[in-house]
């Protein structure tokens, strides 16, 4: 089934230890799509500017990822500048120029409306409101968010929460949205606000699943060459709901899987710059790392 | 088979968001031979003062352990005091006396020697290295140590790490030891200096195994209230070692169950202070919550 993805789509400047990047295509949205579109068919929501290459992701049109809702503004693309500390755990935003992406008022397509696994991206809650209103009728959706509308738009953060079915977060976010340092405790505070699902991402620590009835605990897959983690945790999501979108039930154990490929197609992401090894990789390669992935989590 | 554990005997003063204890029996062998116990016998050797009362060590000895290899000396037992933050993860050490610790020299009584499972807990590396000399036969050595002895004491360290067969660490001492921030990556490195298998604690994220064919990640068991987390590492080793010790081959399979029995052994000894959770639970216990453990990890 359809996915739709309303976020950020950027040009990222980024420096690790094991280079540097210009411009490189990425932002929530692409990252999400590229990762959901070795599952499902995604329809993507986001602005860019004037000056956006629409080749440097030609890439995905071949992937079933619809940018007919991305819509070009006078005015140039975000940017965005980071440089990774060595344990890359760590990184320095050197500059964020939001530019067209600062006035962002996401308009959903006819055609998209009948998407039924709507992914909304790190926006403005207030945002991500107006994009469930305007869903015909959604099998799951599913929220991300940041530290920035916690703390800065929680009133308009908690009304999203309250409708959505799904949420991701990382660990520090579930402590400042919760106020409770324990993570199990603090999920549970999480699904008395109104999603049925929790997913909390703790990087190379691997992800924790929570619904009313599970609770699965995953490691993330071993990398031994981390070149990148900008877009990780949307790489995460994407494989997260993508695989969501393939299963004709939505149980437990359909989740449990989905946040190992979540999981998987996250530890393809962050092996090189951008896109590049997603776009090098296929679902055969996802699958065979998941395989894998169950070997070293079974005792 | 029998166990050997060669570290500290302490008394700890503690305080934790839940609470303060005083001059509490710790230390590493202590913590290590009360989660070994659930599984085989252990015999102790280490040093108490003549202040050391040993009632409060009784329970002990209705678990097969042995405390004959205790030594008591003129003066006072070594004591700790530590002031936990609120996330558990950090901690201030407000006082160390080594007193009787600080001569220790470790003497295997005779009835000792033949013991097949020898741990090292964390004490001097050239103690440690004694300690290996005067036993038998061992069936299997593991060492522990801490970034005291790396950084201070670092050829003689290797000298043991050549040694012996398995080497518990936490990532940040793989890091300091082998100078690469990529856990996975200095893993190897570690198998290289010696050891046939390596164990590394990631605290509250887990532990994962590294063998020359094997890789196995485990997440932490999800505790809701992490009373105290003193002892956490040496009640894993003694819930890994013990299970080893019940083993007839030790093979990968093993191995990885026995990282499932240390965490899960480890899960117990923080619910509480010192050993007042150790000392409730029974070996049911114990198999109940890995049973759950393996549920909570399997997708």
């Amino acid at each position: 089934m359809s996915i739709l993805v309303v976020g950020s789509i950027a040009l990222d400047t980024v420096e690790t230890p094991y280079g540097k990047v210009n411009d490189s295509p990425g932002g929530s949205a692409l990252y999400f799509s590229t990762a959901a579109s070795f599952f499902a068919p995604v329809n993507v929501v986001g602005v860019v500017g004037e000056d956006f290459d629409f080749n440097l992701v030609d890439f995905l049109k071949a992937k079933q990822v619809d940018l007919s809702g991305l819509k070009v503004e006078k005015g140039d693309t975000f940017r965005w500048g980071g440089r990774y500390h060595d344990n890359m755990n760590q990184r320095d935003t050197l500059f964020t120029y939001l530019n067209v992406f600062e006035k962002f008022k996401p308009e959903i397509p006819e055609n998209y409306r009948s998407s039924k696994f709507v992914f909304l991206a790190n926006i403005h809650p207030e945002l991500q409101l107006e994009v469930l209103k305007s869903i015909n009728s959604p099998t799951l959706t599913i929220l991300d968010t940041m530290n920035f509308w916690i703390s800065g738009s929680r009133a308009a953060l908690e009304k999203v929460i309250e409708r959505v079915d799904v949420m991701i977060l990382n660990d520090e976010e579930i402590r400042e949205l919760t106020g409770i340092q324990n993570i199990n405790i603090a999920s549970r505070a999480i699904l008395k606000m109104g999603p049925k699902v929790l997913v909390v991402k703790k990087g190379e620590h691997g992800a924790v699943l929570i619904t009313k009835d599970d609770f699965f605990s995953a490691p993330a897959y071993p990398v031994e060459k981390v070149v990148d983690p900008t877009g990780a945790g949307d790489s995460f999501a994407g494989g997260f709901v993508g695989y969501l979108a393939c299963c004709t039930k939505l149980n437990d154990t359909d989740f449990r899987k989905a946040v190992a490929y979540g999981s998987t197609v996250a530890s393809f992401s962050v092996e090189s710059f951008s896109f590049d090894m997603l776009k090098r990789i296929t679902r055969e390669d996802i699958d065979k790392r998941l395989e894998n992935f169950r070997k070293i989590t079974q005792f």
